[in-house]
């Protein structure tokens, strides 16, 4: 018996979604070689939806600043935080990709102080958590420590988003029972 | 002195914003006579804004279901857990207007089981307030709960999705140190 | 329906009361203009109300030393806390008038890591707050901040001994569920 | 070298106390056979005295309903989970001597719910326990649970006014660093 | 440069450790192709490193009862809350092996709650946690829960005993920053 | 009625056991006069009886290094943290004996930052809790301020076994509900 995607709220059928939404769908799917599961349990609420990956994409995709593999550490840290079992699966394996690492993402995701990262990251990841658990006790100290290292006001502001974001992403995944696809789980885990 | 708007980041000229940002803006203005600082301090990011308000609106100006004050109970309730400035006080005058009670935001935000609303708002708070701080253990149990109490799929739906985003909406304004606007200590509390 | 002052204990009608605490809460009526809920739902023990309010003023109507209105910053700061309705409606309206700010209360209580105070009080308050939260882990290195700040043992006695009788104070009326009164919402938040 | 009574702040001499606060020091010495430190500790303030052992008394002094060895298992249970070195001890010698009872106190200091109680007590000491560590929780049913086990409003006004007595009490010891006396330490321990 | 195994403590020589402990480590060689780090952080004491092992097999080589792979589930949950990098990594792969399933691991590390298991497997590990992070609150309703899932005594035991266990090797590898090694991360993980 | 040893699971009469545990058993009770409760529970599984006990002298009968007494500190300091009923009772009672100081255990138990201890032990003390309650935050920064107190790695080594290998301890004992032996409660309190 197959799981299903998102158990507890109606996954809708492609053929009934608005056509841009459709169409952002079958491109991921062309790229990917499937459709993960947030597209389609997100397809649930259009305009959500399209504010969702807005959101994502301005923050996942931009160039300059913080590399894509350092955006994916943030998110692979706070969602094992929050235990997001989607975001750490789906996340884990594009940081695999972007990193190159097969190992870096279950590193980071069980202990990131244990992580093979850079101590510039490891700042990153400590502001990044704080965000994360416990935003109101973040201090202009704590921006200051992060200048210490070299981050721009554009790349704590990144840091401070992606942590954001996907506190949003982690709890709509942890109460939607969001899966993971079947494909992410060894994705960048083998040499090519 | 004038108290900075959000003293963390540098907030753009209203001139110097893309036009429809700018528009957004002007209209809030039109509208509300001032213009809250969650606006300006955004709007540094315009796509991050584009995102934010699309998003904000999809779930807060939606007509059917939940009714708009019980949006913004939750909104106070999550905001308080999360001791962020802008949003109780800002949210908590909205709350106030939109339930035409002068008294609602303030109980919420320090206790909200101890609030004057009815048993189902109550259990709309409980959920609300597990999905925002522990979402990880949202189990099928707490959705029956909220079925019982007569909520929908789309309105168990909203309550997450609001929680949720103001989980993003909390840590942003944290972070930068939103400051809300003089103008929201007070609305709603005066009879008309 | 007008809702009960304490809805989980009975209390005493006025003419029922010991001589010198109906003459006390009828001095209240007679200043404030009515009786406030705290007085009713503590005359049920007159001598525990008699405890209660003699150590009550010796901390908050002292003169010298903290002024009154920072006094009251400790009592908002922590019942704000611990989730304390009638402590933080009640004191945030006596800070307001104090302090002559009537947005000092609020911000106190939702996060006062951002509230406008000094950095005297803003170290008031972190200390407060740990003897409100932790005190067992209150060290020597804690007092000696407090007095690096300038305050004198006095003081710090003093900021020890509000944080601790709201200690007390906030878990009988979170227990007893003590209603603030209605005229609490609104004293202070208008200019005179 | 004799360690001092408490060492954070000035412990005034005999001589020099009001007559009512040295009448009831040489009281207390009359009777135990030594002075306890918390009433020199907070002889430093008069004002305070007067008000904390009134307080006290009329709590733990009183007559029916709960026994005096229930009130003192309230006092160590809530005391021990506050770390609070001096309660914990001299407490834990009073209820010893009123129980007759040479372990109840390591018991409960230890691990209520491991103790040597019955269900009546256990239920008494879960809710003295909440009202010490979550007051904002406690909820009609959690009373509804005390009148199960056969409770009076009476009893319950007792249990949470004296958990949340010595909510302040264990503040004020922990911050003024206040040493139990030796004596405390065996009383109770052995057959007479 | 390779990473130390456990880079705060000396890691001895295979040649200078005694007979007993060099033979299984050899053995252990042989059988897996390297040696897991934890042999040779430990072997830094002999006699701790005999009674470690002893434990370990006691109750993971164990016949009967709880199978083999839900043993490894218990060490996945458990250790994943404490955060321990090399036993997650290291019996994630045992795990799947014994399992034969390759997602069952991580699904289990980032939240057990959401995983591929069975109601009795479900209430096991709720035990386990519980066990794991609060077992001062396990109550004798706890077990007869584990009971009316068909759990005997004997397996009751082993449940509390393998989270008890990895309670201490769970400390041992995070202050130790031990290493998993690198053939971990990939075992089980690939059709045969 | 005589309270049982260990309520929740069988405990194994003597002449059942192997021979081994059996004169094991039998030694003690030669020379502390009674066989505390902990030998008779843990019988219940002869391996594991073996390699807790081969473990715990590993640790605490180990000569050089930290004295004896200093063990039963860490001991008696992190089962107070974990609650442990059997463990704060009986290694209470040799912590007294060892340290010679009737009132030590006592102090630790309740708040070991308030016991008459050197600053070194202090230090250790700090560290063992960190290791017992938080041990995947533990960092490097953590071991070198043992180093400045004087800590060779061997003691560092000792205090992190022992606070693990008492996390092991204290669960079993609580989930077992093991009982302290009666003769506990008072060893080494009296002069001799």
């Amino acid at each position: 018996m197959p799981s299903p995607i998102a158990p507890r709220f109606p996954v809708p059928a492609l053929d009934q979604l608005p056509d841009d939404i459709r169409q952002r769908i079958l491109a991921v799917q062309e790229k990917s070689g499937f459709v993960p599961n947030v597209f389609l349990t997100l397809a649930y609420r259009p305009d959500e939806f399209r504010a969702f990956f807005a959101y994502h994409d301005a923050l996942m995709e931009k160039d300059g600043g913080l590399t894509k593999a350092e955006r994916e550490m943030i998110v692979v840290a706070t969602s094992a935080a929050n235990q997001c079992h989607y975001c750490v699966i789906a996340h884990g394996a594009i940081l695999r990709i972007r990193a190159k690492n097969p190992q870096i993402a279950d590193q980071i995701a069980v202990n990131y102080r244990k992580a093979d990262i850079t101590a510039r990251q490891r700042a990153m990841l400590d502001f990044a958590m704080k965000v994360s658990r416990a935003a109101e006790t973040v201090s202009a100290q704590d921006i200051d420590e992060l200048s210490r290292h070299g981050f721009s006001d554009d790349e704590i502001w990144d840091i401070t988003a992606i942590a954001a974001f996907f506190a949003l992403s982690n709890r709509l995944a942890n109460v939607t029972a969001m899966r993971p696809n079947d494909e992410f789980y060894l994705m960048g885990r083998l040499p090519k």
